[in-house]
């Protein structure tokens, strides 16, 4: 029988209660519904087990992991699943790298650190992939902060021999996904695209902060959009009421034969948090797979499932 | 210089309006919007001139092409194109094949016989594709009654050296290659679809004799449709008022990690006979081409273009 | 204290089961939710006992209307509300007017009878109205078959100085009052409509039986609506998928100053069965109460709640 | 026969492009399209004469009117009108209220001084008003700067014997009325409001100048929405494609009947500058009629097309 992955996490947010949730979900009821891919080397998706957490919020310090999950500002729904307590209190986490050795040592018994903390904080990144190195910690950088595609990071581990995988998560099924395909199937029919817009509403605290710190976010998806000149992004909106689910509206208007138009509405809504969940539980096995097998650096399978993989700009 | 191509047309209706506006536009224009292949085998869109018409509607008779295309029922718009005469008066359809001669005789100098004629009538595409063999003429069958996937004909072709090309037009941009890339991609993305609907509304004759006789082509579109067995279609919808516009509701409604709630609410519009001719224009340079270069039977190039190439069930 | 109303029901569809279901909600939770006329002459929409229930499928008849509201085919969903047995087993229903003796008999006790079978058997209908006659109850006509705008069954009900409400629910919340309402306010605003549509989609039995037999109901949905000859509806769809819910699509196309473009596109997603069990209890209270006030012949204050109110044609 | 309108107006950008060519066309097509009120007090919508025009831009300054309606950044189209110049040449606009003689001598011959230049330039709305007063020319303030509804400058029209109409026009045809009328819809039908989102995406200068500037009109939008505390408004987005066209996206969700889900989805699609001209037209008529009929002050008949008339607050 196969060794259950034992998981350590940065960050008990949106994205955490998703996948802790899910997890207990897939446990009971040996459903494939929603997942990506059933089994990696081995290892399904109910293969996973917490061992340690880290927050930053005092109110979630010392809370189980299944209680914590549900605190505010937290807004993901609760799952059918049930949930026993964890026996993970979620402990205080580092504010800076005095502290990478207590982490290290918090780590013990761990194989992969999944970082899930808010984008935007490179300090604390790296000073969590140097507790996990220091624990001989498989690592996974699902922010936009420069770990995984900087290469001297990327050399460190492995000399360390251990699996290093970043950065920023693309998410199972968002509206950049969409967007694109439907691009991408205009111009393989031949229409001329005219001009198309992107709306995306969201209510988490993830959400918030992007609308507060927007522009690194907006280059990234033109950066995605192909045909990007003709399209054009409406400001991010925070609306609280949409709690964990983003809600996107795209337009598409463009010609066919005879420049007659041709015009595409579509309505997308998705809860977030899934969306990282269906990746992180790919990448969490990926990890302890590469892990376990001696690969330490990158493993360019990850690949598809990140937005900034090795080689790309940091 | 290259040669135009010298096509002969059956129907008049909005498919054949929006094939002889648009090359008329397209030779002004010097326009590639819309367009999905500019040149095949040396043949620009606009290197096309019509020699003959036939239609059945006495009204149409001894109209030319030019002023025909915009007699009722055609409700396809007036492009921004100057349309000098064509010279070529409508000729009286066939009704049996009895008529074979004369229409033979009437093709005398066409290269290609574009078949255009509503679906349904297959004693009448059999008269035209023997009329098109007898004059040594290449045949292009647009509608669902089965020319090219039946082996006899492909024979007969083949020996007479002409080449033959159906059937049954794929649109260059319509609901099926819509619905199927959303439900493809939500699958590639392990989302794991619950249900699914289309509604398809439109103003056209053709859409009005669908609305009286669906089943052909509503088992058609589901064929058409991965996933088939979660996907509804709503009964054809004629509504007078869209006139030449096709609209359609898709609605797509899964489940991603966590067994958490997708949907997806889609608006296209689209000129029904704009997306005829887009297949139209192509289908008919590759007639062109294969006959030049004396390559008889099917020109396997077209199948992209086709619902039903040979080798479908009849 | 107020007595509850003692209600028997003809038809435990899924309308009935919206009803029932609903009032033990209410019941529980005091909740307002939904909730159009919280009292009606100090009757709450709490205040309502079942006292019978008439079907004619076999196997409801005998089971507790609490158990046969969940049976097949109805699909309308299982509200957050405990639900005791209500201690009435499902009678068998009247097959033609030599049972109108039986099912008076059966009336024994109740305040009201509720008619709603489905449309479309007017002997049916007759039959129960004269059976509540017989028994000295008060009769709700939900259906279209005329009963209430009869006025001879009107005379007759008040020679015995009981209530009769009909005929034909208007839903509470519908697409008829949405499009009408959106049709006014651009009237209003000066707007000249230039065309229209309207899509509705359900999965209810109900709508399965529209539409095998939409002429009626469309006609009546084109007399509902103002600037009806700008209005086109496309073909009522059954999608068992939608289950209890409906969907509409409806578009506007008009023109404003200077003739430029105004268009709009809603979509309405509502559950059937809930709009017509939020008419009923009004409807039940209205009864109740007239029958307590000794006031016969159709209480006029019902007639926001009915389509075709007496005066109405046949 | 009605001696036509006299008007002057400030500000040459796109409402006053949709006015003039509006004009046009109905005075050539004797049409009724769109028009909220064929006709007030004897005036139909083509009996207007532009007679001045101000602008600050110093390229529009010397043009004729109907050649600076077309000028960057203007992009309301080109509607199917003739239009002959105007023989008003565009004056360069006041910047201090040192030139309010100078205008007021410009004003000569006019009945009416359309205020139609962007908001937020409270001084000059005043001086604009001045040489109104001082020219005896009655004053339309479409702008949200008080002038109309300030008491000492209705006193001071009303003892000059001047009609005074302000302030900020209400659209023809727009979001909040929209919105307004959906939800008091809902609320009448007995349905409970859960959340509701609008969205407003726009491509002209004024829709940019207030998303560099969206406060006042977010609390202004709330302020115009019943059950606001539901209700929450999306940033305001810029996008250039969507030239003089506004989209708006609205989503309702509500609780029936036994609090079973309600949703509605709307996208409304409309030129913004017909909906200004649409009101203008009607507030240039009352004007020129209480001016002819020596009504001094604010004429009430205006309130409806007036987001702040007199009364509310400043």
């Amino acid at each position: 029988m196969i060794k259950r992955v034992r998981v350590a996490v940065v960050g008990v947010g949106n994205n955490t209660s998703a996948l802790v949730q899910g997890i207990a979900l897939y446990r009971q009821t040996g459903s494939l519904v929603g997942i990506r891919t059933p089994v990696i080397d081995g290892l399904g998706v109910a293969d996973i087990d917490f061992v340690a957490a880290f927050a930053t919020s005092d109110a979630k310090v010392g809370k189980d992991l299944t209680e914590a999950i549900f605190m505010s500002p937290n807004n993901f729904p609760r799952l059918a699943a049930d949930l026993a307590p964890a026996g993970v209190p979620v402990t205080k986490g580092l504010v800076d790298a005095t502290e990478v050795d207590r982490v290290a040592a918090a780590l013990a018994g761990a194989e992969v650190l999944l970082y899930s903390a808010p984008s935007g904080r490179p300090d604390t990144a790296r000073a969590y992939a140097e507790a996990a190195r220091v624990a001989g910690v498989a690592f996974i950088n699902t922010t936009s902060d420069p770990i995984g595609r900087d290469p001297q990071w990327i050399e460190r581990f492995e000399a360390a021999g251990l699996p290093l995988l970043g950065d920023d998560l693309a998410s199972q099924f968002g509206t950049s996904v969409l967007h694109n395909t439907l691009l991408r199937l205009l111009a393989e029919r031949g229409l001329t695209l005219t001009s198309s817009y992107q709306v995306n509403l969201g209510g988490t605290e993830d959400f918030r902060n992007l609308v507060d710190n927007p522009n690194t976010k907006k280059q990234s998806k033109l950066n995605a959009l192909s045909a990007a000149d003709k399209v054009q992004l409406a400001p991010l909106g925070y609306l609280s009421q949409l709690k964990s689910q983003k809600v996107a509206h795209l337009n598409i208007e463009a010609q066919g034969w005879g420049e007659t138009t041709v015009s595409l509405d579509v309505k997308l809504k998705v809860h977030d948090p899934s969306g990282a969940a269906g990746v992180n539980i790919d990448l969490i096995r990926i990890a302890a797979s590469a892990l376990r097998n001696g690969r330490g650096g990158y493993p360019t399978e990850a690949s598809p499932l990140l937005k900034s993989p090795p080689g790309t700009s940091i």
